[in-house]
């Protein structure tokens, strides 16, 4: 019997609520052995509060010395296994520029590149356009038609581009089309299966029609596509858990990833600020809420300490007006690590807490990589999170007599 | 490799005795954020021994935040995966009265009803009865005769029986007659493969003659059947591990779930001293010992932290006449936690401990939950512990060259 098997059979209704936080990118490392992490460094006198009375631990995204993308990293926080179910890379690209992916598309990473007379590549991004250049031949790009299926053009920036065919049967079982090198003519689209075969002619077709509409540009005349994807085919959260979700994210990447598993999207705002007060004006109309904080992230990736502890504080400083509300179950803990030092996702565990009146207290006193190293949740995976959140919810029945 | 195959091969002779002490639901909960646990808070002087001399550490049942039933709880310690072994529910409630279920049987829990004169359900529990009169009604129904099959039924208490048909090639693939409501009429069995078919025609013959049989009843004139189940093909304890277990239990469901797995149920007299005492006259007899303390779990179901607190102490009272035997592993933990905060069993990871001349010894002083967290031992799978005690009795050998 699998996970979600299991769920199913033990779910039970409540009207309790479960609020996850996700600091993306939480986990971070010390400059030098011995030192502090950034989350070690932060003024976090809510958050230790948490951990004092609920129970803290450490979450493996997926195993350890993987390091997770984000939409691995948050399947996993939403109880989908990231090892089985993958999610292609046109999709993900969609969902990052907030295009509403459907069952029936097949979403395609493109980008525009320079062909010589000859149709060999001489620059595979075409000179690197800024995005409005990028804007400009999308719009011509838009103009394309293929009869039996629905095309849609997006604009990502500089060279690369979305591509979505939308159509009953397709497969995406396609060979990227870029050949990886200049001086080579892109390759032709082929399908690995009848379905997928339909996509690549499709396929074939759209790429000789930009070679028409685009004879005329300089840099841009051409195009490669890659990572052709089709939507997950995905239980939702609602049939899952029999949980109504909530997400409240900034940005779309986010917003594509909670919508996958069936999330209403909420308008969030722009801030934390924005996004508490979010979470407070629905409060009363769904019992899970999914609150996404970018910036723990982002320092991280600009491998800004300091910048990062910072952000962490706000974070921090956030957290009783969302206490305030009284969750039956808080989470807070992050997608992966994301430590300044390496300016990159990484794999090390990312500090976990749960604050629920059936939480086992630990002897934590402060919420820190190191103090999640003792703490009662141990370390775990962080696929079997929602199980705890649900128990914790008392939404999970017993498992046989 | 499954874990079966690999012990099967890599297990040797031994003439070491191994003793598992389950303390049912001994894991608890502090009644307030940062207080004591009732394990913490019990006088444990021989436990505290056990856990400076050996190792300890937390043990999950099933999965993070999956609460077991008492089946599932022990198979894991018992070292079969409670995600596939699964046991039906008529078989529980059959071992739960101590009916003797064989690999020829479909068990099944029987409800009386009361039927009005158009045949549907008026009362679905027939007034609640008494069990002296559910004893009587039994006994009518034991006038049943089904050609070709041996029936058995069997009170159980108030409204309750259980039902079991015996003979070649029957199946458990049965729907539960019980409409789930008043105002219906009882649902017909059906069976959904071929040998299920077949006892669903039992089952219908069988409810047809209880209307004849109990047709002058007042309340109890009909009668729904539910959780039809066959015996589960388990590789017996003798096969898995090659040792020669005894079960000393004194509650019918315990002995029911040892003689699933093949154990010698001993008559095991009434209390923990009659255990014991028990235990001291077999121990030359057999090389594995399942000892099952009840009141740990019946006084957390009760809600009763004081009285918990004192059948641990009680629980605490007998190790050092059990370790007189010297065992040469003696393990103690439970099938699954029952806060008395919760009233109920519950997904938190269990207190356990193993001492044993190869024990890697820990740092720990105490036996509580807090310290396990620290053990040496870790969180652990409960299905891991059975790897754990042949390892330690030198019944394991070297896997690979």
């Amino acid at each position: 019997m699998n996970i979600h098997e299991l769920i199913r059979d033990l779910r039970e209704p409540a009207r309790t609520k479960i609020v996850l936080l996700v600091a993306d990118g939480l986990g971070g490392l010390p400059l030098k052995p011995g030192g502090k992490t950034e989350l070690e460094t932060a003024a976090r006198p809510n958050l230790d509060a948490c951990a004092r009375e609920g129970a803290i631990g450490l979450s493996t995204p997926v195993l350890p010395g993987i390091t997770p993308g984000s939409g691995p990293g948050h399947l996993a926080l939403f109880g989908y296994d990231p090892l089985e179910y993958r999610i292609g890379r046109g999709v993900l690209e969609a969902l990052g520029i907030n295009f509403p992916v459907g069952a029936k598309d097949v979403a395609i990473r493109g980008n525009f590149c320079t062909l010589g007379p000859d149709g060999k590549i001489t620059d595979r991004r075409a000179g690197r356009p800024t995005t409005e250049r990028c804007i400009e031949v999308v719009n011509k790009l838009r103009t394309i038609k293929v009869p039996g299926v629905e095309v849609f053009v997006e604009p990502v920036k500089e060279h690369r581009f979305v591509l979505v065919f939308r159509a009953d049967g397709l497969g995406g079982q396609v060979n990227d089309t870029d050949p990886q090198m200049v001086g080579a003519v892109p390759l032709k689209a082929e399908g690995a299966d009848p379905a997928s075969a339909k996509t690549a002619a499709v396929a074939n077709e759209f790429i000789a029609k930009t070679q028409e509409v685009l004879k005329n540009e300089k840099d841009a005349n051409g195009c490669t596509l890659r990572g052709f994807a089709t939507y997950p085919n995905i239980i939702t959260f609602a049939d899952l858990y029999g949980l109504k979700p909530a997400a409240i994210a900034v940005y779309p990447m986010y917003k594509g990833l909670a919508r996958l598993v069936g999330m209403d999207i909420l308008d969030a705002g722009q801030t934390l600020a924005d996004q508490v007060a979010t979470l407070k004006r629905v409060w009363n109309d769904y019992d899970f809420f999914f609150l996404h904080y970018k910036y723990t992230d982002s320092t991280g990736e600009d491998g800004n300490f300091p910048e990062k502890v910072k952000k962490i504080e706000q974070f921090d400083a956030a957290i009783p007006e969302i206490r305030a509300l009284k969750p039956d179950v808080l989470i807070v803990t992050g997608d992966h690590s994301t430590p300044s030092k390496m300016k990159s996702h990484s794999w090390h565990p990312v500090p976990t807490l749960i604050v629920a009146d059936t939480a086992r207290t630990d002897d934590a006193t402060e919420f820190s990589e190191r103090t999640c190293l003792h703490g009662g949740l141990g370390q775990f995976q962080a696929v079997h999170l929602m199980l705890l959140a649900m128990a914790h919810a008392g939404r999970l029945g017993k498992y046989g007599a």
